[in-house]
């Protein structure tokens, strides 16, 4: 049976830290729908973690989380500009066009992840035409799906030409507890004119868990209707709070975020096959031919080759020195 | 502060048989969206327990669950049939019409929360006009709004002339397991020409999680794709299968309900206001003015005056006896 | 075979000053997208009209129109108000919930096709919640569905209340020539708060083409490409522009809609049935029973029988006054 | 003030034939929404022309033409395969996507406007993932956006793979009169597995209307609603019917469309800068530099410059050899 240890972050199972905060919490009746005391308590952990005084609301999918968000920045006939191997562009069977009705999305280059400054500025410079959907909202991944970590200036380089335009900044934050743990300052968000932030809870040691943390509070007009319309505003909200709770207390989400990123250098360290981007955060990049993945898979470790045609390994809280080493030998044996 | 006992069944904590089987289930690592084994086990015991050869998922929203099942009977130029007051028409922000790009809803009405057979017989009699939205599918509820529980041969009455049309049929099974404690027989629901059925765990004492069961294997085609578009193919989809297995190990679901069953039934007893519907499952729905409603709510008892004017007491399989005879007597005070 | 002289106002032809201004127009090279003089021309008469400085669009489709604009001034998860038989609500096929997704329709009561501002007052009343969708814009009509016409004053009950929550006003205007040779002052439609208005041309003796009317300026932008995006920018716009040109110049619309209306009551001069609602422009609500209508119909004059049960005879710029002699006299054979 | 001849096709008036058969059709009264006499006999023209037993309808638009024909082909979470420059992927602003709710576009390479077999094998071999839109429909467009037209075999190879997989497949024809006049067999369209086709008018010389020809009858279903529901059944449908019949008699579409492409390959004839695709029908796409373009449009000549560089000239049914004559010598003066 195949181990998928470093298939994807979402893999492992939940950190105990979150699941006890989701027993602690399953106790006694509440309200419903986000206005229970759990929810609260979480929304004060998460606004006192970023030093914003922002809406929060907690949902169960990233997908739809991501989706929502950018069918709140930009209307059908608008487009979202976002890298080109941006988790919203590749992996979400067009859900921002689903929630948005078409809304477009504009691929913009650049490597390891990171939106290259120049090609964000040509769709920005060209003019409004009828027949094509112009940008309105900037779509960020931080850290980026190639486990890379954008700096405050480098984001700041984004979000500025952006904002000058008046359009919005949606954040894809689900790996934001790694790019922390890689140095990220969370409390400076705000100023780099994000309007809405997504924080993800599932890849980072939670059960199924988003954040939703609305910047710009005129947008959180009617919220709860456009998650509920949605099917994103859970009845029962404890469930989606408390883990939030548990892993932002003693920041525990950082910690654990800390050791993904070490375990992703570790397996660095031990990589027999080159690495294609530098390693900022949970994963690791690599080439190799196709013969030696199927062995690797033969040998029964489960990865994905990517968008870019490396091979990816990624890891987690959950993610033993032994598994990193382990696999390590096993690379050995296949390189 | 108020107590929300009886103001929903989504109020109620998650009943030990799913908590355990969450952490039963939140060991070691697993492939995502829905392709683990736990996934794999609680399908199973999805179709024993209906026994039937039918396509299952884990979602985490009821209202989404409703939507896109909606979505794939109707087109958006095509309506659903349903009950005037059934969750998808009143409780769900629109939530059909947005998954379905406005597909329409045909309200019809019915005494007590179940569609009136004549009523459903005229839309299905009037010719298809390009002016108009003409029905494709039903949409059920079983047990009701109103706390009332269909009977297979009511149900038949119902979908026969639909299915005759060769129209589709969704039920709605948000408190599917409070009709089956009520003796509606869950292995009978693919004979009656269900398409698509949402049983309900949120309500039924589970965390976060519905199963969508697709009877017509046709509809299945892509339906992970429709789920991933739509944020409702959860990566770590063993939170929500598991809840599955622990409450339908030993028909654990069935004796919650039970139970919630039976605290409606000892709360009409102890009632001094008149009962509008027939209590059949877990909800009683009473006739109470608005002063009485303030005093009731003033005494720390927090519940909803409902559409048709009645004020409704829910009760779940985390009722306690001792809860029904308190609000028994406050409602004796206020009375 | 059947005349279908009074069946609608859009059975008949295009009146001679609309098809000289698009043979007029039908000359030369011009540029696409209504940045043709043609279209300057057209728009700037009908600013002249309204005196208004709006921006103008011509497209093709009633419909579209009414169900664009709705879009523009609501979030999917945000409603409409309207009266219960506005054409957006009976005769659409649900085209507001297409074009935007799902937004709600509020149905109003009225006489005679007038919104009862008592009715409009509870929607606006309601507390935002987040299972419903909240108001955000008020549609009107004017001619109303029921042939008759609301005063300046009685839109103003209507509008303002609207206003004062920030909503937004729509007026569909497929039957304003009708009401502007009613008496109703077109100049004054700024001052109501309209937003948006529909300006009908097919009702009104055009080939088929509507002026979209963008009070609000804010609204307009990117306007073109939302009209592309659903269709209605036509490439050709001089088509769609024209026949207003023959149209407003020496204010032939309002001359034809005169017309139109005193055909009607000239028909309610002879009509031995019960006329249902005042005659105010150019239809004529009648009560028949079945058999009468059948009989009508056997004699070669067809006409529907309408929402509210009675039977509904339009005229148009077209219709003769001997055809409503000759009808009149069908009339008293079958009475 | 520029000459926009060469601009588009859209650019010049509507032939005698349609305008003499509009003012025809514009007597009497007639039943709406293409139930109407006009609109029948059109119909029977287009089936005669086509040689199929199809469903037709006439329409105002071509943007919502395609998108509604691609939304009756592929669900919100499918796609649709079609070269990437054609015109439902770069000129209609998202249209398919909102008409059909977020349908993803799968973009296609192929030389001269036709896709490569090649490179359409790639995406129909992939396996269905639940994380990505997997086809469902086929995008063609004969003449082709550069100019070229496909023979039948060509486009056998493409819908062949299509079909064996059980998708559908769409023919974007508003240029299907050129093609037509350089050869293609009208006539085989429904044996090349052509599900629905849009036959341009506009272009053609028509005024604004297009022929939606669905040769798979299960898809026409309720197509008047669907139809009606997007702004796309006309009242006075004759208006749009009306135009094919003055053009289809005596084939007066492929005479005219025969002398854009003789304007063509006369302007060919002259041009001295490098031709870089085919002239097959009525376009020339030419290597320009900027200067050069600014120059020309300096003198009074307004052309576009094109997606993949090049500089258009297309002609139409109302070009003149004077007009190409005179353009040429511009073209020497600037190059």
């Amino acid at each position: 049976m195949a181990r998928y240890d470093f298939a994807s972050d979402n893999t492992a199972p939940a950190a105990p830290e979150a699941m006890a905060a989701v027993l602690a919490a399953n106790s006694g009746f509440t309200s419903g729908y986000g206005t229970d005391h759990v929810t609260a308590e979480a929304a004060d952990l998460v606004r006192a973690t970023l030093d914003a005084d922002a809406e929060v609301r907690f949902v169960a999918s990233g997908t739809a989380a991501n989706a929502i968000s950018l069918a709140a920045l930009c209307r059908p006939f608008e487009a979202v500009l976002a890298h080109e191997h941006a988790h919203v562009c590749t992996d979400e069977t067009g859900a921002p066009g689903y929630f948005g009705q078409g809304l477009g999305l504009i691929r913009l280059p650049g490597a390891s992840g990171r939106i290259d400054p120049a090609a964000l500025a040509e769709p920005l410079a060209q003019p409004d035409v009828s027949y094509r959907q112009s940008p309105a909202a900037l779509s960020l991944t931080n850290a980026t799906e190639y486990g890379t970590v954008y700096s405050a200036p480098a984001l700041k380089a984004l979000t500025a030409p952006v904002k000058a335009k008046g359009y919005g900044v949606h954040l894809d934050g689900a790996r934001l507890a790694n790019a922390w743990a890689s140095g990220f300052d969370l409390k400076g968000i705000g100023a780099l004119g994000v309007d809405i932030l997504v924080i993800g809870g599932t890849k980072a040691g939670m059960p199924p868990t988003e954040a939703v943390v609305i910047f710009d509070r005129g947008l959180a007009r009617r919220f709860d209707a456009r998650l509920k319309q949605a099917g994103q505003l859970p009845s029962k909200g404890r469930f989606y709070a408390a883990p939030f709770i548990g892993m932002l207390k003693d920041e525990a989400l950082k910690r654990h975020a800390a050791h993904a990123n070490a375990m992703a250098r570790r397996l660095e360290a031990l990589m027999p096959f080159p690495v294609r981007h530098p390693v900022e955060a949970n994963g690791l990049f690599v080439e190799m031919d196709e013969p030696r993945l199927q062995r690797l898979h033969a040998a029964g470790w489960f990865v994905y080759r990517f968008l870019d045609g490396t091979v990816r390994f990624m890891c987690s809280w959950a993610t033993t020195p032994d598994a990193v080493d382990e696999l390590g030998e096993a690379l050995k044996q296949v390189a």
